[in-house]
C-alpha cells in the first residue's frame, strides 16, 4: 500500500521564520523543502490545489496563549486546502479523489483518511469547502444561529462585511428576515456588499462621520452584533444595542496587529452597557458549536445552489503568493473568501 | 373604605436633592414632609419598618441611561421596604399584615395591593424579605443558575463577597458542590467569609500580592465569575478563567462612584480573553430572571431554614440613618445586607 512517489516528491512547504514585532511582515514566513513519509495504513498522499488563508493564523503567531498554542520557530504552517487524492493506503478513497482537509501550507500533505472529507460536485464547487461550505461557512452559520440567534426583523450588525465570515453572515441573517447592516473598510466596498451580497446597508468605517451613519442605518437599533473586528468599529456599535442584544465574538482583526485607537475608560463603559443593557457577549470557535447544527451542510448546500446566498473569492494564484495573500487578507484587502490556487486539478 | 389617618398622617421623605459630581455624598439627597393621598379602591397604605439601601440606586443618579430611568431633581427614593398594613381598601389584606413592597425611603407608603408581597412567617423572618427571600436573594440565585451555570467540582469567583448578594452567591454555589472562593476588602472580612458563609477561601483585594493570592486559592482555575465589582477585581480574575466560563454581570459597583483603574488596553485585553477562552459574558437585573424559577422562593426557605444558608444583616436603626447606611454601603462597610429598620412593627 505504500507508494514509491512520496520517496521522490519535491514539497515545498511553509515554515513559521520569525515572530513579528507588530505587524506581521513577509519576513515571519520561509520556505523549506521536505521529503515525503512513507504512507501508512490509513493515509493518503495529497496534492493540494487550493490552500485557504485565514486570520486566526495571525493569532497563534503571537507567543501568548490563544485558542490554539502558538506557532513555534521552524513549524509548518497550517491551514485548510482542498486537494485531489495522489495516493491512497486507505480503502475510503483513491486516486483523483477530491478531499477537504488540513493540509497546510505546502504542496503535498499526508494525512489520515478519516481527518479527509470528501468533496462532493453535486453540493457545490471544490472551493466552496473552504468557503461557505466549510470552516468559514460554518463559524458564520454557527455562531450567527448559536450565540446571535437573530429573529425576524431583528436588526443584525457584521463587521468585515466585505470579508469571508461577515459577507456569509449577512446574508444568512437575510434568509431569516433580519435587517442587516455591514461595516466595511471605503466607499466602493461597502457598495458592493450591498449590491452583490444583497445587505440592506453598509457604512463606510473609515468616513467622516462613521458613528452618525451607524446609527441612522439602524433607526430601531441593533439586535445582534457580529464581531470579527474590535476595536474603534465595536465602540460605535455599542451605544445602539438594543436591550438584550447578543453578541458572537468571533474575531478581532482589528486588534491582531498590535493596533490601538482605546482610551483609558474603554473597558468601564463597555462593562456599562453589558449591564445596563443586559447583554450576552460569547467567544466561540468554529469547533465549539458543530454539534448544534448537523442540518449546516444541507442548508447552506441549498443556499448556494438556489441563489440565496453567493460566494466571492479573492483568488490569488501560485505558490509564491501564498504569503502576499495572507498580508493582504489582515489589511482588509479584497472582498470575500481569500484564497491560493497553486495547482491545478487533473 | 378611604381611611381619615391618610390626611393627618405626616410621612417623612427622601427625595433627590443633587446630582453626585463624582462620589456620592449626604448632600445628594435631602428630606421633606408630604401628605398622604386618600386611599383608592385596590390600594393599601403601610407603614415602612425595614428599608433596603442598594447598589443599583447609584446608577440611577447618574443622569444618563441605565436599566432604569435616571432620578429626576426632587424625585422620592424608590426601594424596597417590610412594612406593615395600617388600612387597607383591597379585600386581600387588613391591618396589621406584613407585606414586601416597594415603599421607598419615607415612613409611609401608599401601594396597590396587586403590587404588595404578603410576608408569610411560616417561611422566614420578615427581614429575609428584603434579603435571601426578597430581590438580593434572587439576584443571587436566578444569576448564579441562570447565566453562571455552575457545576458541581466547578470553581466559582465571586466579587463582594461580604455584600448582600455575593454573601450568598458562594453559599449557594456551595450548595450545588462547588470550589467557591470569595474577594472582600480587609483581613478581616475574609476571615467572616470563610467562617460564617463558609467560601472555601476568600481574598482580599486591597493587600499586596493580592492577583496572586488569587490565582493560588484557584488551582483549577475559573469556572464562573460572578460580577458585582467591576475594575481591578475584575483584572486580576479574567487571566485565571478557564476555556467557557461564563460571567455573570450582576454589577459593577467600583465603577459606580465615578473611580477608574483601568489602563488604555484593558479592553482589548479583556475582548481577547473573551475570544480565545470563549468566555460568556450575560448582563442582566433580576426582573430578567425570575420566570426561569419558579422553584426560588421555597428552595431558599429551605436552606434558610435548615441553616445551610446564612443570612447576614449589616442593621441600622432610624431614619435618619438611611443615607449614612447607603454611603457606607457603597464604600463597602458592614457585612451581608444593609438594612435600616425605621419603626417596630406593631
Amino acid at each position: 500500500m505504500t507508494n514509491v512517489l512520496t520517496n521522490t516528491l519535491k514539497n515545498r512547504q511553509y515554515v513559521f521564520a520569525a515572530r513579528p514585532e507588530d505587524e506581521a511582515t513577509a519576513g515571519c514566513f520561509g520556505q523549506v523543502e521536505t521529503v515525503l513519509p512513507a504512507l501508512k495504513p490509513g493515509q493518503i498522499l495529497c496534492r493540494n490545489l487550493w490552500l485557504s488563508v485565514d486570520p486566526y493564523l495571525r493569532l497563534k503567531m503571537h507567543d501568548r496563549e490563544s485558542y490554539t498554542p502558538p506557532l513555534q520557530i521552524g513549524e509548518a504552517i497550517p491551514g485548510n486546502s482542498v486537494a485531489q487524492v495522489v495516493t491512497s493506503a486507505d480503502p475510503a478513497f483513491e486516486a483523483g479523489d477530491m478531499v477537504a482537509i488540513s493540509g497546510g501550507w505546502q504542496e503535498y500533505a499526508v494525512v489520515r483518511a478519516a481527518h479527509a472529507k470528501r468533496v462532493d460536485p453535486a453540493l457545490s464547487r471544490p472551493q466552496s469547502w473552504l468557503g461557505a461550505l466549510g470552516m468559514t461557512g460554518f463559524t458564520a452559520y454557527g455562531g450567527l444561529l448559536s450565540i446571535g440567534q437573530p429573529k425576524a426583523g431583528e436588526t443584525v450588525v457584521v463587521s468585515a462585511a466585505a470579508g469571508a465570515v461577515g459577507s456569509l453572515v449577512g446574508q444568512i441573517a437575510r434568509q431569516l428576515g433580519c435587517r442587516v447592516v455591514g461595516i466595511a473598510g471605503g466607499p466602493e466596498k461597502c457598495a458592493r456588499v450591498v449590491a452583490d451580497f444583497g445587505f440592506d446597508a453598509c457604512v463606510d468605517y473609515r468616513a467622516e462621520g462613521f458613528a452618525g451613519a451607524l446609527a441612522a442605518a439602524c433607526p430601531k437599533g441593533v439586535d445582534v452584533y457580529f464581531e470579527n473586528v474590535g476595536g474603534k468599529v465595536a465602540a460605535a456599535v455599542m451605544p445602539l444595542l438594543n436591550m438584550f442584544a447578543r453578541i458572537p465574538v468571533c474575531g478581532l482583526i482589528s486588534q491582531y496587529d498590535g493596533q490601538s485607537g482605546t482610551d483609558p475608560k474603554a473597558l468601564e463603559e463597555f462593562m456599562r452597557w453589558v449591564l445596563v443593557r443586559r447583554l450576552t457577549l460569547r467567544g466561540f470557535i468554529v469547533y465549539d458549536l458543530y454539534q448544534n447544527h448537523p442540518e449546516f451542510t444541507d442548508t447552506m448546500a441549498g443556499w448556494l445552489r438556489s441563489g440565496a446566498i453567493r460566494e466571492e473569492f479573492n483568488l490569488h494564484s501560485g505558490f509564491d503568493q501564498v504569503v502576499p495573500a495572507f498580508l493582504g487578507m489582515l489589511k482588509g484587502a479584497g472582498f470575500g473568501k481569500t484564497l491560493v490556487q497553486i495547482a491545478e486539478p487533473v
